[in-house]
């Protein structure tokens, strides 16, 4: 009698990522039509948005749908960025888990490597065609098609050609076509996408042309790049045993006392001396290639017992209160905006983060809906929108959570757009389509303090308008009675009715309308 | 000036799919301590399951918890499978997307090869430790320790030793040390699950020892093994245009014509011929590794506008009316139970499911909470228990969209527990983590058919019930009366009161209490 086991193991294969996400795409967000156009938006224009902030240019994108058939499109986005050089460029754009990013402990849009390669891999998968890249660099320009070998994830290079620098724009442009995919005008869109880009990004300026053919520019309202984040040290509370011991192996430092005053933030001397006086068993001076699991595990006990400063926030650089004010006014040009900005929190004990949170009321806040316009609350993570996944979002947890009536404010029936942007190092999404913040409390309480602070903003507003309408009203009333009172007083006095008049219009309106003006404004 | 984009890509890496899962491990259902314990015994649980049934043999498992400290436990999962041969140990429990299942067509647990890697990745990046195994595949036997290398996704195998096959019990034994994990009596604990994989596998033997030493033995209740799903053809409905242009490319076929005949399900020779004829354009005779993207888009279109057989379901096993009734019979001793298998349907277009449902009541269906005990729903998918993310799956979608009143049932408040096992070759989940079903349409409608047709079954059962009740309260009032009947007609007859009491007993009797116990036990 043959092993069960080996007429099993006959069938046993070894796939490669690519093959895993081609089948699961879903899983990257391909799954309505809908949703899989703005993914690809979204996917290409993060990119962009990361490049250009690196080499500090101020970005300009053009976005370019073109609609073949019901259900296929070609998409162009083209950036004004620092390129890819030749040599990376069909790693960056058709090797999934490939990029400048996953192990970089730095505030950016992209964290992961498969943006780009999930979009090569779709327009694969539905339309067989690889993505035309043209790629400037400034002193080098090139094209080519670009396509996954998903058996091996490796990229297809073809229809390589150098380029003339000097006639190419230097940039990125990646042209795309795609199956199975829809533009429509609802708040899933790549027109809302972008359109919230640009709100969370007013040093950024997009143009659409959309599958009609109509161009719409957002433009930028601040003309100067945001601060760059730094590569942030990890803080001795963020680290997992694991953590603590794989980059004690991986470290160029002599002894264990130097990798952790060096590699970690907030790390003296001084805490290296309280640590050595309280693990005796553990020496300090040999290489951290030495450090076992054990003493790691025990090194992170300590870590947890000691008392620490809170990691250092300056690794995150927020959207900021003047830069969100100077976008939702261009944007929506509110009746009303309450613009806050929280202080560094931490997450599970290492991970610092910061909340924004704006509430815009009247004017274009808000959405059209049939008969009005109705509230909308717009989630970003690091400046990038997240337009899906919204019920398990922490944004979402917070808002709902928050007894909107009581600051005077009706989501489903008042024109409110609710803006809530949380940066971080590392932002904790709940998949790997990235479309929603995983609901750790801290986050959950940040967000939750920033909308109330906001709300009551909204609230002032909402009760001086009030009170200005009932001034108005009483306003109106007596004014209808300053003719006829007029003339009375210049019967009596003898004055003239004119004169009088005017005076008294006056002192009605000096009253109640300068008060009110005041107050509107708010 | 040199290029930014040289700068920039200096930080170019390319990551491996375990470096991936293990930074990101929340998506593989290791996020809350609770289930990341129970996503490992699930893994190790379905791997056995789909071994023991491929070598037909009658399962038998073991799983056992030790507890180290509070959030530190050894786990081990012992079968009496086919085990796994010497070559292949490695490269099935340490490396992310390898097995024998990812490529097959085939109705089974498992799908995607990520599963038991993903605990060797869990256990070393939280404790630091290899897992161990040992398996004995009947004339061979083995031990190891396995651990995995991240940064290439390869196995690190070592304390290699071979056993005496005759010493070792034949099957695949693994032991673990995780960190980040606990145990507890909630819904989504180890012991829910295997109870659960129990009521959907009845023909399975499970024995948990908890990390209290208590042992429980989910027993047999049916010695049967299911029949085996075969491999199954691509119906021509579900096949995207990539599915046919990859699979004719790698097609062994001579010809497009045999290609189509012998590849897919329901594909005559005359639908062939039919096709021809509509696609003069294609040539039929060349070979399959010849046909171009766009002949594939026109086939695909010509698939679509076609009528065909719905796809054979034979390749799906259900659990079965039969097996349903005894698994549930056994373990919830239900007052009433409703079992419902529906006939095969197709979701999108080509992929055929089987949905069945049941509704036990009474006894110890629902769940025990204070003061009494309340309904539960158990989600199954191809048999495997799904206790996490319920919000999103499509049996819950169905559950929620059902007016439970109508029917007299009260999810909230009475003892109900509402069964639902979707069975496909191609089970559409909605994350990595495989615990929830995708929310489409014909799956969501099948469901809700079954569960109201069971439901039909608990409004009966009720119904007499309360018959039955009133019953039993109009014959204990007649009852009491009896005994002064019988003195009172005894005095007016002269007949014997006994006689008469007991003969009017019998009477009242037979007129109430016959009646409803029949009608309590339809």
């Amino acid at each position: 009698m043959g092993d069960g086991a080996d007429e099993i193991f006959k069938e046993f294969r070894e796939h490669s990522v690519s093959e895993f996400f081609k089948k699961n795409r879903q899983m990257l967000g391909y799954s309505s039509r809908v949703r899989a156009l703005t993914t690809i938006v979204h996917e290409y224009v993060s990119n962009s948005l990361d490049a250009l902030e690196e080499a500090s240019i101020l970005p300009a994108i053009l976005v370019r749908l073109d609609r073949i058939d019901e259900t296929r499109y070609k998409v162009r986005v083209a950036d004004n960025g620092p390129g890819i050089p030749k040599a990376f460029i069909g790693k960056a754009l058709a090797t999934v888990l490939a990029g400048t990013k996953f192990h970089r402990n730095m505030q950016q849009r992209g964290q992961q490597g498969i943006g780009a390669a999930g979009c090569t891999l779709f327009a694969q998968a539905t339309t067989g065609k690889p993505v035309h890249v043209i790629s400037s660099t400034g002193s080098k320009a090139y094209e080519c098609d670009v396509a996954i070998d998903t058996l091996h994830n490796k990229p297809v290079i073809s229809n390589a050609a150098d380029l003339d620098p000097k006639a190419a724009q230097r940039g990125l442009s990646i042209d795309g076509e795609f199956s199975s995919v829809k533009y429509d005008n609802s708040d899933h869109s790549v027109h809302e996408y972008l359109k919230r880009t640009a709100l969370a990004n007013p040093h950024v300026e997009i143009t659409l042309i959309d599958p009609e053919g109509k161009e719409q520019t957002f433009v930028r309202s601040v003309e100067t790049m945001p601060e760059r984040p730094k590569v942030a040290k990890l803080h001795p509370l963020g680290l997992s045993v694991s953590d603590l011991f794989e980059m004690a192996h991986a470290s160029q430092n002599n002894k264990v006392t130097s990798f952790f005053v060096e590699t970690f933030a907030r790390f003296s001397q001084e805490r290296a001396n309280e640590l050595k006086a309280q693990l005796a068993e553990i020496d300090f001076s040999k290489s951290p290639k030495e450090l076992t699991w054990d003493e790691s595990e025990k090194l992170i006990a300590a870590f947890k017992a000691m008392k620490w400063i809170a990691p250092d926030a300056s690794n995150i650089i927020p959207i900021g209160e003047e830069r969100i004010t100077a976008a939702l006014q261009s944007i929506l040009a509110p009746d009303s905006l309450h613009v806050i900005e929280r202080k560094p929190k931490v997450f599970s004990g290492g991970f610092p983060f910061i909340v924004e949170a704006a509430i815009a009321y009247g004017g274009n806040s808000g959405k059209k809906v049939d008969g009005g316009r109705t509230g909308v609350i717009m989630r970003f993570a690091n400046r990038v929108p997240l337009l899906f996944d919204s019920g398990s979002c922490a944004v979402t947890e917070a808002a709902k959570s928050i007894d909107w009536k009581r600051y005077g404010v009706d989501i489903e029936s008042q024109p409110v757009s609710i803006f809530v942007n949380v940066s971080s190092v590392y932002v904790p999404y709940s998949g790997v389509g990235k479309e929603s913040i995983a609901q750790e409390e801290e986050i959950i309480d940040e967000i939750k303090l920033a909308l109330m602070d906001a709300a009551r903003g909204v609230q002032r507003f909402i009760g001086n308008r009030e009170r200005a309408r009932e001034s108005e009203g009483k306003y109106k009333t007596i004014a209808r009675y300053t003719g006829q009172l007029s003339k009375d007083l210049a019967s009596i006095t003898g004055k003239d009715t004119d004169e009088i008049e005017g005076r008294l219009e006056k002192l009605v309106a000096k009253h109640y309308n300068k008060e009110e003006e005041k107050a509107g404004k708010a």
